[in-house]
């Protein structure tokens, strides 16, 4: 029986085109700036996303971790959406690395409204009271179902932050699923930061590596805190050159997802007992509800898992698909079809 | 004029009775352990909350800060309502010194509800999940305007803390007003906490110190990491014998706070557009609402101020005034008549 | 029995005229920058010793750790004396707050030589290299047995620092015992460091505090982190009006702990098995080697207990005394005498 | 003109065996425990090394860091030799990640003299002082020249360690040439120590990666900490394909390299005014003093780079060489031979 992995697009495995490249890369001491797959990476990203500067980092773990340490002092307030990657998944990184005092922002759908971000910031020099340092945006939004924080929203909270001399960072993991999804230019969306942090695995199918971008100062920063956390790495041009072709190859099939995650969306919500926010479906990831149906999220899981469907139990009512390149229409189909039988 | 100071009962000076205590005190190098004064207030305090041990710090933000300290591990978060003193007004201290990541909880009056404490546990041992290490309380809880967090409640939210294996600290710089109010002993609070902070400054007039109190072994770390933060004061007994009279004689008299406010509120209730949530006069703290007046709270503070009363402008709207041993009826009285005649 | 108490010049209780002027001391709050007797202090103490700005703390330790705190950045590196106090009494406080690498110079005396301190620097901006970020002296020299370190020796090493743009600081717990052997005012010395820290304690007689001082930027900074660590005492002025007297009366008899000490010293160096470094009696301590007596230092600790002499053992084969205020003349024969007995 | 990189066996380049183990890994997302050939890999390692569990890392500095986050609580004190790698080239990152306070012990060779170790260990729960919660060991010893510390050394420290319940870690960067160069099963080393990072890449030759080895429980915790440091990778099974290759296939011929040092050694020896420390030539590393030619180090280092040869100025008179898979005999012909002609 195949296995269909809808778990994450972080189970991605390198394209044939992918391994090719790493066979054939080029490296050198990345340590000593001499690995030229790795400076050609950098280069192509920043000029991606419009930014001055970048830097391969192995996970997007530490291009966010990094992002804190850079342009924040200890002891400041970092404003970030409640179920933001950056405070939820990041094993408490954010006070346990960069001591920073986290204040979450409640929101609809992951889309901080920008009056609420207004109403966080404290720049007060009051003796008592942590100042605000960073405020980090996230888009598409992972937690929220994939949900496009669009560049208008993005800009509202960009210019608060900068009429209050706030620096903004962006974990953009999938923010070229949002530009895609957009039909814009990713820059349309970067341009809204100071720094951002976007991975090259996930839809863009690298096994591993990330890229964080920003001004030049702060990238050479980041360079020097990225030895100390140990993500210098060597000859990592092998992995570099996987990243040339998400950037180059693999980003506009990201639609493809898109379009098989509303199949999917379409087909489940015709199934009786399953609820779906229709507004979340945007990108290549879809929560749906099961708390109408006779079973928990685990155990439908379970049911899925014995016809070769993987999927997240979230909560107990809540189960996460994502498509990506290795989710055929196929899939979608045989998904759509066992989960009604199984309800 | 004499000048009424509602600004804080961290104003209170020290009484006849304490300077007289203070200059008589018996001291020793408290480092050495060699305090008598020190060794009988930590004693008494700790039989009074019914805690194992207690350590005699100087402020209250030095006792949070080592309950934080000595109950986590660094990169854990810490469950806490939203307008706490240790979230807010102690200068990022939880994550500076601590690492701790806040997980903030939005509450009605400072009194957090149980449910939204137990579904912000988080105690799964996910890789990716920063573990809950710490619930801490307020009580009475300051910035809500002086409420009691009654013993049933923290009753509640203690025990969810117990089946969750999570240690809870108390931020009780007014535990004192709390159990005044109540009308009972301070141990029906400190019973559902495992460590409190206490403050002996505040409405119990001493001129400097708190205690941290909880089991002897926890203390015992506490004493070790006062000495790194730079507490471990020498012939600290002047200030313990403040202290004791504090905790011997000051405390019952704070009804008689509680019961100014009281006035106070009533009073200004009375005065058009001046709104006040009468169900947060409790103890000797008091938010008045003045968005109806024709006056930003700024305003009033200045105008207040040049009939030689202090209040403190919370925001734009809000005032807050605190009654201590150092408020008499008459100055009650004079307050909502200037008050009456500026609006 | 008397009890004649050679330990430490901690130990040191207020005088009488200390008593009074607490009993009288004139206080306010001093968070809100309203105590009169602590802001007539700070500007004495900045005074005194030549800098712009002063922030009272509760101890030492506090001093020492707001200046590493406010000086670097953390993970750069701290060069100090492999036994100067911030080393090793502050309970790693400069790598658990300030995230400070230690770079430790041994020396002869206390007494850095220039160019350890030049070599042991780090200016060259290699990715791989923790960062000089701070140099630290102290004088007098406490383990080394309250050694001076003379003026021309801290110039040399500020020098070194000055031309390589690094900040000093200066351990100055005991510096007006320094400055008093010398016979020179204090600001000969404290002309040589960016920043220092004294004691009102110790040989000054004050229950409680000390004085960081250096520029106003650098002591408003130390000011909210003295928040932080839970130094930001209210009616501080208590403990201030001692320290005004410490500064103003008891700064020019520490001559005559001096005087005693060297007479100890003199005395105890005629015992046969008794020896002493005679170039390191400069001061209020003194550091006597017992290995050739028949006792370990423990065993003549405790025999000296038993005639009413308490000293303190600092390893198997050194005792340390330390005079003061409360040790007289007689006291001085008493011990010759006794020790000689003993031994 | 043929370039002869003697710089660091950083810069080796994986063996074409390596590139066809890549490209043809078969990999899963790491971070799930489903990645095959990174399962395989901790598996062959631990087995190797001797030691229940162990965890493949991005850099060696990762593993390091880890394990000083592991073993120790903050503000403790590392035992370490004064030029070891963990202290003097990880960025500072012993205080910055861990908080821990540096107590470096000065050797003859890089080999720390076990008594020296016993007396910096701090074991006495004295308030004032730092604890020892680690001794580490670096084999072979980098800066010292690729030094071997005997079996006999590390078992005296090790013992010690035990005696006073205090964890050992061994930086092992290249512990693989430390038992080539004995003669023995690498177990024979990594029996004295509780944890260990090895490189598989320098002299192993894989382009990315390094190994954490030591108890199940410790490696669990590293793993949730390698996560929050960002070295959770997802399909990493492409640079474990390599580190296979490395254990398997690369560590019988690091002799080789050995070999050529000693050649090297001896034929630049015979250089007038090149002074070589015999005893050091070991391994893989030669320090070459040149204070008796006429040039410095950085002159020299020009000078060869003109005729294709890259060595490393490490100060104004040492050069540093190292040997690896990509210099073969003819280049240590060429280099003696250039050298020669150069001095």
């Amino acid at each position: 029986m195949r296995t269909i992995d809808f778990r994450s697009d972080t189970l991605t495995k390198p394209t044939e085109e992918m391994r090719k490249a790493m066979y054939n890369a080029e490296v050198g001491d990345d340590v000593y700036g001499e690995d030229p797959t790795i400076n050609k990476l950098e280069k192509l990203a920043s000029e991606i996303v419009g930014k001055e500067s970048a830097l391969f980092v192995p996970t997007g773990t530490m291009g966010n971790q990094l992002a804190l340490l850079c342009h924040t002092d200890r002891g400041q307030e970092v404003i970030l959406e409640d179920w933001a990657h950056i405070y939820r998944y990041e094993v408490g990184g954010l006070s346990f690395l960069a001591g920073l005092q986290a204040r979450p922002i409640k929101s609809e759908n992951g889309i901080m409204n920008p009056e609420d971000v207004r109403n966080a910031i404290v720049k007060d020099d009051d003796i008592h009271h942590s100042q605000t340092g960073l405020i980090c945006m996230e888009n598409t939004h992972n937690m929220a179902g994939g949900v496009v924080v669009p560049p208008s929203r993005m800009k509202e909270i960009f210019d608060i932050a900068k009429e209050n001399n706030i620096p903004v960072h962006l974990d953009g993991a999938r923010v070229f699923n949002a530009a895609v999804a957009l039909g814009v230019d990713v820059k349309e969306l970067t341009q809204y930061t100071d720094s951002l942090m976007f991975c090259l695995s996930k839809g863009l199918c690298s096994p591993v590596g990330s890229i964080l971008a920003g001004e030049k100062k702060f990238i050479d920063k980041a360079r020097r805190l990225r030895k100390m956390l140990g993500g210098g790495m060597r000859q990592g041009g092998i992995l570099a050159a996987a990243g040339i072709i998400s950037l180059t190859n693999m980003v506009e099939r990201l639609s493809e997802d898109h379009t098989r995650i509303k199949e999917l969306a379409e087909g489940l919500n015709k199934i009786k007992g399953v609820k779906i926010n229709d507004e979340t479906v945007q990108t290549n990831i879809l929560m749906i509800n099961v708390e109408d149906t006779p079973y928990s999220s685990n155990e439908l899981v379970d049911k899925m898992k014995e016809e070769g469907i993987l999927a997240s139990s979230i909560t107990n009512d809540i189960i996460r698909f994502v498509t990506h390149y290795y989710i055929t229409d196929e899939d979608i189909e045989y998904t759509i079809e066992k989960l009604n039988q199984i309800i």
